[in-house]
């Protein structure tokens, strides 16, 4: 380590930050940015740059996006009177990757996690609360609530706060979560119990 | 990728275009920059224009230097009669690494690689060729050349091709080859049979 120069020693340092960043890898890409063309490095520190400068959240619903409202608010089609509600930007682009989902959409940029600090205060719920106020009250009202945080412990977690919450604050909204099950494609001999359990418990009538 | 705005799904390419990441590491990346404060992230796009400014090739071994003349070419311990000859500055630490070696370096700055365009040309050869030949005039000559390239195709030709061309401006130089054989820590069941053919042929005498 000793051996590199100090500005060589900081963008490895700075590499090794990333998530899934290891030394190895660290030093990999620092040597690559050594090698690379002046133009060809400062690409990478000015998309850096841009997206911090640029990318910024939706005002209504939290999506990451360059202008006021995003792609998904500004449209007219999209119907507002089903809000799904993810944990982050990401979720939201797995849902609109399916091409079946209409309505908006709420990020909450998170969920609960007490053991990482991260309380109710830090997510976006009391702006999901008060655009459901002003959508009831200027006649557009919310008809249903999707709570489509992740299906683990922080997520569900954070569906059954959201809940209690919109329960009590708008009785008679609908309120829906998305299904558990077992995924298609898969089968039950190698699925864990805990799978099948939802599954069974989440089973649908058919006929009859 | 359609839903990630300009922006991002730039910076998602420019991650995508260093070496070992794919996509999916390049949108997590991406991800994280987003997330991150803006401080932390520009820390990132500061250390890579640093390095693009700070750290230049030393005049005289191309070692990575942030002055003028590397660490090592400035150390006056260093024994400037021996010049161990590697590919890469990362060879070069390898090799200080060990703590072993007091010589200088010569940082071809690559290897011979006719199929990705690397001809001797691009390497530092006639800089390690005017070297020797100044030593040599100034009266303090080199005594011994160590060839450091990697033992593999391109490595092995180039440390062919330099000893030919320092045999030929410089008879009487010891040119040396660092040794190939069984690493240290491993056993003949389980190296390729091209190391124990390379373990025997290397074979040294202990006494006798």
């Amino acid at each position: 380590m000793e051996f590199y120069t100090q500005t060589l020693q900081n963008l490895i340092a700075e590499f090794e930050r990333l998530p899934g960043i290891g030394r190895k890898t660290a030093e990999r890409l620092a040597y690559y940015i050594l090698r690379a063309s002046k133009d060809e490095a400062m690409k990478l520190a000015y998309a850096i740059r841009d997206v911090k400068k640029n990318v910024k959240n939706c005002r209504i619903c939290f999506n990451i996006s360059e202008t006021d409202l995003c792609s998904v608010c500004l449209d007219p089609l999209r119907d507002e009177s089903v809000i799904c509600v993810v944990e982050q930007p990401k979720d939201l682009y797995a849902i609109e990757r399916t091409g079946s989902y209409k309505g908006r959409y709420h990020v909450l940029m998170g969920a609960f996690a007490p053991l990482e600090g991260i309380a109710p205060e830090d997510l976006t719920i009391n702006g999901l609360l008060e655009r459901i106020r002003q959508q009831f009250q200027s006649g557009r009202p919310a008809q249903e609530i999707i709570l489509a945080t992740n299906p683990n412990f922080e997520g569900d977690g954070t569906a059954l706060f959201l809940m209690e919450k919109l329960k009590a604050d708008f009785p008679g909204l609908k309120i829906t979560r998305i299904a558990r099950g077992i995924p298609s494609g898969s089968n039950l001999e190698h699925v864990s119990k805990t799978i099948v359990t939802d599954a069974l418990e989440g089973r649908r009538l058919l006929e009859g």
